[in-house]
């Protein structure tokens, strides 16, 4: 019953066999290899963006912090929801990377940030005034923290309203894949025709093994990119090895297939849940968020069920009765019977 | 006939095993692994230092830069030779991540520091005077970037010049394993016994996808070096693919057994190049430097040879005459029929 | 009829005497002077801190972002209110001189840190995950940005909670003095003897022409704040014309007059528009805010006040009788005939 | 006889009086004051550059630093002399600024960068290789750390190099008008008609308190300046105390005439230094360098003699008959009378 993150699963058979067809021989490093080309070329069909310039790291935090950093200068603030990982989850990697940028928290209900606050922010961000850091980029997650979801008008909303103000938009897609086959629209309909400018494309969640793709959809900045990226300490020299997984991934939609087997398990753990448990937010993908007391999460703690609480860093120990809530996340490896076992649990014991 | 560098190999069947292996089943992220264990286990047994800490990252860049910037303060001076990997070949990460410490050149014939270079230097480095960036730390690279070799007493002698005006001591061992093999010594003594207090131990260059370790002798500065290594995207989720590597690559010596076949087919390539080829340097592990008139140059690399010349940046149009130095690195995965076929275009160009 | 700031004062005479003295004869630069001596003794004594270290910059921005830089790591986090001048007004120089750190707000009425919220932040804060910003400093301001005071129980309230959490703590006192003599206390009870640990000690808004000290109260952080502040660009060479001004600002207590005059004026303001406008907060010294209709900002603005509309950057056009607020602001120059004459006006026109 | 530096003078009368001036009444800060309008348009006109951006600060290195910064990405190399101000004593605060670009020597005898080493630096420098530190800036200085002068024709050499690769010029010119004076040509021709895209223009070691103008000659980067500045801590309030003093210096030409007396008793003291000492370089404006015995250095400093030796950190102890050097430098203060004793002495001894 692991639903702590869809991290702590491993990748499927085919990345692993994609690693080892690409070990035979010598190839170029850097990011010169054949595989990478592949990526690159699948990544522009897929998105519909011939132009645009893909670039691979290892980490979630890498992607974001690099991507902010090309685009947001270090007086600069970044629009985003206090939730957000790279306000909460990255150890002030985008500080460190922008250079000392400010982030800056959009009010919203579950984990989506409101328009008319996001316009309130700007309107008050006393921009062309020397003493006050400058309006940088919007950083938007889909799927969200929350694990709700920003549909497409929504990051049009969000979108329009940063470029009327001449920002760039970030979107941090560490569950991109989950998003886009839950709103069943295209990738370019939920990115640059949505007004995005650049996308940190997770696969790390999604079943690779720590890859990666930074999507800039307007390659300008894609020379500054690459040098902070190499300055980062983020340009492998056994490129190859992010570039074959990602190949791989990208592989008869094998990320699409993945990330709906994700969502499918929470769908059924929603259902599960139904009459016993009450949703935090509506589910947008592979996330769910629950209440129930804290006895009960004791009781399916110690019957192996490995979940986080949420906010973190509460105490299992205290009232029995007093309500907490658990962020239960499935990944593409979730076993039904893992869903079904930890459902008859709780309503065992509720 | 693949010598332009040790990082165009791939890895061995084993490292791919582990893989496989590392990926049955769920396992906590972020270095809570049990094969980090092993491998924290493992190499404190290997250098005889119960208290060591030990850290994974995917780059020698990220490697070396969060170990300089966890032992040398933003107005600190890192003393380096000028070919060093860290002034050359990371596009600034060390000053990236130090907040701007200044690499500060120390002469020496071969790659190889001088001592009285580092003593004139620290002797006139103004330490105490506000004006001046101040002595910070000093980082060994073994194997150098010439292909030579600091012996035990070499590194002793430097280190203890550096410690003598309160320094610590980084050594980059992108090659250490090649140099340990090729010196005959131990693991601690080219390391803390010698007075190097943090040390990157390469992988990538010796047979892994992209790990590497950066072994703390001193533990005073782990919990730093793990917030730099998160804040700078480094800290990976699914760390067990990293540590899965390092812990198969460790097993039965595999990494010196690796390092010796590298050695082994450097040591005969210089064989080969005996008589129709002037070399630059000392040989001091799997790495040549050699010269030949740049008509050879242009009939070996239209042969298929692959590597880079020396310095970088040169031009193979030219006269035919002009003698241009070749670097030569092997792998553990060199075959000794490459070696015998260049060593025979050679000849017969020569 | 001037209450924009009290930067909009020039210096009294007896500075303009200092400078002229200093100006005789040559001088050691970068604070080797005799003046320096004279500063660092009398604030020693002033503050009954023999041990404290002295160090004088330009502005209040370098004095804040200095002393939070020696005090706080880059992955730490500053706490401090949402209107903190560190958080608002300089343009990100706390997250530059840190290298990075995170203002987080901590909520309070009034301009002040609620203590409850501050206890709540730090428990929230997630101290030992590797994922987070960690806790780094306390910041409080007094006088704060509201133009009220923390009581000396107050700072010590909050200090207490800072220092149970081993957090050091900062005190902006651009408006020192006006919150020191209107509090009535030794200017070591508002500090170190409430927890202070460093402190910027404004001169600037009281009479100086550009001239801040920084006190740190434990002078372990001194060398790293004086190679701080060169690298900041910070040390003067011609430092005898900063020290001279404050050698004569703190000699027979002119520092105090200053701050008492600054006060006095507001407290004429204050008594003036009781009955004709609402007061937002509990005047702490020299400052006030005060809400009227936005007609009667126009007739008193084309009549020649001057003054800033809070929060900024809104705007005189729009409805007559909507309610705007000012930010009034008495310096040690403000003239009681132009008190006089502001509460005339804005009695004939309300 | 005070020859330790020219920033150990105080200011003429003429400055203190325009500071007097100043401080009626009130002014608007942060640069908004009429003074600085006169400083602005007194520059575009000196200058002949109608389109130039100005903007003060109070010490050479932020105005170095942050010209650099603006100008100069931080994976860019700064192209300078190894003696370089900004390289030796300035601590760091070009790396810290810029956000660690690296400073990069450029060799050429008597402090004055060779133009053939600099073509060497940038034909190797790997321009477009992602593993370098990227060609970024070059920075010369005017008067050079040795006392030289750059001619007009040299600055232009050494510029159109560096424009040829596409890189920006900074000029250092805490000595510009020493500089300017001695070559007896124009403010224009020495920068801008040279190459040169932003100047650090000193007025401290001129005869100011610590007044900089940071002249860019191209106002694109104008707006990126005045952020930096405000974040750097560099933005005075009360900051017509500073453009007070630089209108009053630029009046009637004071600057050029407190250089030319500066010059004026360089030359004498050069003159009687003939037949006893030897010079190390060509005066180029205020400032030589002699040598001379060990003893003699004693003896001179003992009558009460004040100058540094050069190179920096020598000692005075050690044997009579030891050949060391002086720098010694005339400012706009030094008294012929001083400059007779000194002689006087130095020839009694010799």
């Amino acid at each position: 019953m692991y639903f702590a993150s869809d991290n702590t699963s491993g990748v499927p058979d085919r990345i692993l066999t994609a690693l080892g067809k690409a070990n035979s021989g010598y190839a170029l490093g850097y990011g010169a290899d054949a595989f990478m080309d592949q990526v690159r070329t699948r990544i522009r069909a897929l998105f519909e963006a011939p132009e645009a310039e893909v670039f691979l790291v290892t980490t979630g935090s890498a992607a974001n912090a690099l991507a902010l950093a090309s685009y947001c200068p270090p007086w600069g603030a970044v629009y985003c929801h206090s939730l957000a990982h790279i306000e909460v989850d990255e150890c002030g990697a985008p500080e460190f990377y922008t250079g000392g940028a400010k982030l800056t928290h959009v009010a919203g209900d579950n984990g989506k940030m409101n328009p008319d606050a996001l316009q309130d922010a700007l309107a008050r961000a006393g921009r062309g005034v020397v003493h006050h850091v400058q309006p940088g980029i919007l950083s938007l997650t889909n799927l969200t923290e929350c694990g709700t979801r920003y549909s497409v008008s929504e990051i049009s909303e969000l979108s329009a309203i940063a470029r009327s103000h001449g920002l760039p938009v970030h979107m941090d897609g560490a569950r991109f894949a989950n998003a886009l086959v839950a709103e069943g629209c295209s990738p370019a309909d939920m990115t640059w025709r949505a007004g995005v400018d650049v996308l940190s494309l997770g696969g790390t969640k999604n079943g690779l093994m720590g890859v990666e793709a930074v999507v800039l959809f307007d390659p300008a900045q894609a020379w500054e990119f690459q040098l902070r990226r190499k300055r980062g300490g983020h340009l492998l020299s056994k490129h190859r090895f992010l570039s074959a997984q990602m190949a791989a991934w990208l592989e008869d939609d094998l990320w699409l297939e993945l990330a709906r087997d994700a969502n499918a398990m929470a769908a059924q753990l929603e259902k599960g849940l139904e009459g016993c448990a009450d949703l935090l937010f509506e589910r947008g993908g592979n996330m769910l968020f629950a209440q129930w007391p804290r006895g009960l999460h004791r009781q399916l703690q110690s019957a192996g069920a490995q979940y986080y609480l949420w906010p973190d860093h509460q105490d299992l120990d205290g009232l029995d009765h007093a309500p907490l809530s658990a962020r239960l996340v499935c990944s593409w490896n979730t076993q039904p019977d893992h869903v079904g076992e930890f459902v008859r649990r709780l309503k065992i014991h509720a």
